[in-house]
């Protein structure tokens, strides 16, 4: 996948930019305990204690290895759009850091190599020794893809053997599995380049092992005599998605961003084994979450409560937890059901929180980073509701547990696997970005304006004719009738199945494929179920959710509504939050005149019209600490 | 006071009947541990062990003495409207109970006696010695009065001694103040009846050397080397209302029931002094609460953390604290501060907290209790959303920390000492009730079937004829030219003033004074700085608010709109709810149809119209488990 892709691209590009210049050289700093005003990281000082070249205590979090891992993932990602031979040696410096702390069974995790080996594989619940690993596992397998180099792959190699020796449901081994998911699609992406089936095996087992009767978790809580966190809450071990066996599981419950990494594993083991019922599981809990507990901008977790889902239609926008790894974690559900198979709803709601709930993670200029991203924000409310607590008005720098950053730059990073796929029949294309497209024989050069114009305009370049579908997806955000396709400027034959177009023709060299989509605001509307979000509306322009900021509106948000009659205009302004396309329309602000000393009374209040300005969701707080919301009242 | 008014009222006699029948027996029997399915309260039981008379460890809460007290106070007012020897033997036994636990010294406290009296006086930021005294002081007063029984007043007063020794700003004495505040209310009362200057100036004191720097609190947290609960949050000392001088305070702060019940106390001291520097920081506190921090059923307390105040204009419905207790002690607040001044607003409120977020606290057959009065229930949240987990689609039984079942037991059993006041000026009569008031040299036989009819008659009995002022309040609630006063059948001359009409003139025995307040339904809109109610409307009809519940309406409330034509009427119902008025309005309903598969889309829901059916909120939750709301979508 890795190969296929690259971008060049009006709205992506100067993101990732930021990533080059920002992200990945603050984060090295961070790491290694540079950064001034900030928490020490602790991590790489971890892996150097653990190697015996330094003296001291395990720091920071018991998952702290992790940070280091997704750190080398997302840099070796950025080496492959914008070499970096400096960079590149830092990252082989990090990784002999990494490798030092290996003990020679192959075992790698500092906290226990820190603070005694003989408790590892101890509290597999808590303390997120699978985890780390997998994190490992990811970023050993995209260094190795991107610059070939395998060092880190052996290390991992040699880790995965040892988990192979200590894992499972045979005499002498351990029937656990980990608290925090991710080792799953980490080792779905070992098979996909080792192509060993014990690594596919072995993912296998930890997604069925999971939630099996009797729990391990309990087994192994009873052992530790450890307090267990969730003992009185509704939660329990729902918390981490090992209440039943995974495949009987039909609701998304608990910690959003496990339950995400989870379902992606799993997303991976029934494709590549072709597991019928995993993959019926998948989809029951795609469609809870997509149908009933997702944001509009593609967040999840409504709750700071254990960091979680709640239940069906229980959307609070201001409570909301939205951490920006679950955001994340949807693009890899989304991105592994589309490989799964190809419909077009998985790309329409990768496009959905990619394009607005995690990149409204990161601040414009790279620097800062949301770890919840709520979709209603009083900053008073943030300092004094201490329901609110959690939700901050404005990005941080760095967070004691750090798991958004690193993770967002990753994604960021590897974008260019998130574009197309290939099968037998077809190269579909997912999302439109501008740059260049190889797969399948096909070599498609695209060039857009998109999220901002919904012209694409694609041109095959073959070596010779090539008779296949180019499938392009029709995004759900666009209505019958609101798309067109040409080729070479005249009207295509067009077959469309599960939200994509197939163009089916002998492709030559020079041939221009132009899809043409309609950009307008669009007044979109939650399930009446959803009680947050009743008598209120939000706009979306394409694939963009938009919000109103108090920078643009004023304060006291609640007291706007917007008018029946919206006169909305879509304008390309340059200037503002990095060059956007902003939305007026028309709109009706209650006067707050008259009831200075009346909190009730039997009179309607009076409005005056307003013209309102949207700005995308996902360039929010980029102009100061001020209130926003994307769900205004009708 | 207490010797002014009989109560003999359509509306208030069932409601106070099971105070008799249920209240009084059932918390005798808590207080006893002799409910077979509830945890036990240890009350009595800690003051047979502190007297002696049993061995054994303090049980329950820190302030659990005041559940007796309480419940002696609750007891004996009823025994002026409903006498009964059983019980006022059994108050006796009582009384004798607590009695034989008090120290030499006067000292009174089970849970130091028992604990080891080295300790006593200090923990008064959190251990509520103050608090406890407080309750005795009242129902001593209480007692003594309806029954002219000193015993109980005579430990009080040895209490009160001891603790005129223990506390002051003279050199040896503690410099200290309560944690949790009452005792300055109880010492007023007991005040009205001693006439000794002494406890005037101990009720100054305790509320003059609040939040006076250097704080008390912070020395004694200092001594006791204890963690400080609030260290780290915003409140601190706001907490107890102790982080600057009373006088200086502007805006309601920390937790709801101590800061109106602190604030009671300074309206009792600001009137007897007729301090008016004191009576102005009373004014700006109940301006700040009633304009900007009170819900529309007189609920305060917005927030579960800290069971507190928040910030203007924050009013959540359904993650509100709305404390029953905190609702009472706006009673208080009001009643004081309308013997401070008579002005319409204070009974306005009196009136609102009285007839809907107090006996909302109790089901109507007075079995169970709300801790907490929400104004917007979705069963399924209250059991999974951590944030609701405070609030209960139903009344409990009785509660571990007992404080608002005997609270507001008390309050209904003394409802005789709100309807009235006289000055030089007027008899002012505040809640319209049916009885007779005798006051003044005025006796009043008052007919109403208020709040259900708008007419009230009342009807002059003098010996001689007696000329002074009569003063009627007009409610809030009621408009200009929506009420109207005759005197023996022809219009009579009124002065407005301060929301009482005055009726001036040589009242003779049999004068029929008729006064006639438009009943209505009417939407109620809220000032629209308040977020949680924009869009939103709710119904009142006199000074009843209503809500919908599941049960009439069906579920998923949120999908329920005003009609803009109500259609409006109010219709009797005796046999729904022990009989009440209930609304019918038009609506519309949001289909949920068609909505399966969809969580946002670019399309209306379709509406159908509907017959809304309401009730008063006080009656809510006495038929089984629903939704309920009282704001609801225009």
């Amino acid at each position: 996948m890795i190969d296929n892709a690259i971008i060049n691209d009006g709205f992506w590009n100067s993101i990732r930019d930021t990533v080059v210049k920002e992200g990945i050289p603050y984060q090295w700093k961070a790491l290694n305990d540079q950064i001034p005003d900030a928490e020490p990281s602790h991590c790489i000082r971890n892996f150097r204690i653990a190697a015996g070249k330094e003296s001291g205590g395990h720091g920071g979090y018991v998952f702290q290895d992790s940070d280091v891992a997704k750190w080398i993932e997302g840099a070796a990602y950025t080496l492959r759009w914008h070499p970096d031979p400096t960079l590149e040696d830092i990252i082989d410096e990090a990784i002999e850091t990494v490798a030092a702390a290996q003990q020679p069974d192959g075992y790698l995790d500092t906290y226990y190599i820190i603070n005694g080996l003989d408790k590892r594989w101890t509290d597999l619940r808590d303390n997120h020794e699978l985890y780390c690993a997998g994190h490992l596992i990811e970023a050993a397998v995209a260094y190795y893809q991107v610059t070939g180099k395998r060092r880190l792959l052996d290390v991992a190699l040699k880790l995965v053997d040892h988990i192979l020796d200590t894992f499972g449901t045979d005499e002498g081994r351990l029937p656990g599995y980990p608290g925090h998911p991710i080792i799953e699609m980490a080792l779905m992406r070992l098979y996909d380049i080792t192509h060993d089936p014990r690594h596919l095996e072995l993912a296998r087992y930890f997604i069925d092992q999971r939630g099996q009767s009797p729990l391990y978790f309990e087994a192994e809580g009873r052992r530790n005599g450890k307090r267990f966190f969730w003992e009185d809450s509704p939660f329990r071990y729902k918390y981490y998605q090992a209440h039943m066996p995974v495949r009987q599981q039909t609701e998304a419950v608990g910690h959003a961003v496990r339950a995400v990494y989870l379902y992606s594993g799993m997303a991976d083991v029934a494709r590549a084994t072709g597991d019928g019922e995993l993959a019926e599981a998948c989809r029951r809990l795609w469609r809870n979450i997509t149908r009933r507990r997702m944001y509009i901008t593609g967040a999840i977790g409504s709750s700071e409560y254990g960091e979680s889902f709640t239940f069906d239609y229980d959307l609070p926008n201001d409570t909301i937890y939205g951490e920006t790894c679950a955001a994340i974690g949807m693009v890899f559900f989304a991105r592994r059901m589309l490989r799964l198979e190809k419909k077009g709803e998985y790309a329409d709601t990768m496009e959905r929180a990619l394009y607005n709930g995690v990149i409204s993670g990161m601040q414009l200029d790279g620097k800062r980073f949301f770890y919840v991203n709520p979709l209603e924000v009083i900053p008073e409310a943030c300092a004094l509701d201490y329901n609110k607590r959690h939700v901050k008005p404005e990005r941080q720098k760095w967070f004691g547990c750090a798991c958004c950053p690193p993770n967002i730059i990753r994604l960021l990073a590897s974008l260019e696997n998130y574009i197309c796929d290939t099968d037998q029949d077809a190269l579909y294309v997912h999302l439109y970005l501008g740059g260049k497209i190889e797969a399948g024989g096909l070599s498609l050069n695209i060039e857009t304006r998109y999220p901002w114009e919904g012209s694409v305009r694609m041109t095959v370049n073959v070596s010779y004719p090539v008779s296949r579908d180019i499938a392009l997806r029709i995004p759900g955000w666009c209505g019958k009738g609101e798309w067109k396709i040409s080729v070479n400027g005249a009207s295509a034959d067009i077959r469309v199945e599960d939200g994509y177009a197939h163009l089916n023709r002998e492709w030559r060299d020079g041939d221009e494929i132009r899809l043409e989509l309609a950009l307008r605001p669009r007044v979109i509307r939650a399930n009446p179920r959803v009680r947050e979000d009743s008598g209120k509306a939000a706009l979306q322009y394409g694939p963009l959710v938009y919000c109103l900021e108090e920078a643009d509106n004023g304060p006291a948000l609640n007291a706007v509504r917007l008018a029946s009659h919206l006169n909305a205009v879509a304008k390309w302004e340059p200037d503002l939050l990095g060059g956007i396309v902003a939305l007026e329309t028309d709109g009706l602000r209650e006067r707050l005149e008259g009831w200075e000393t009346l909190l009730y009374a039997e009179r309607e209040p009076e409005v005056e019209p307003i013209r309102l300005h949207w700005v995308p969701y996902y360039a929010w707080a980029n102009r100061g600490v001020g209130e926003m919301r994307v769900w205004v009242r009708l």
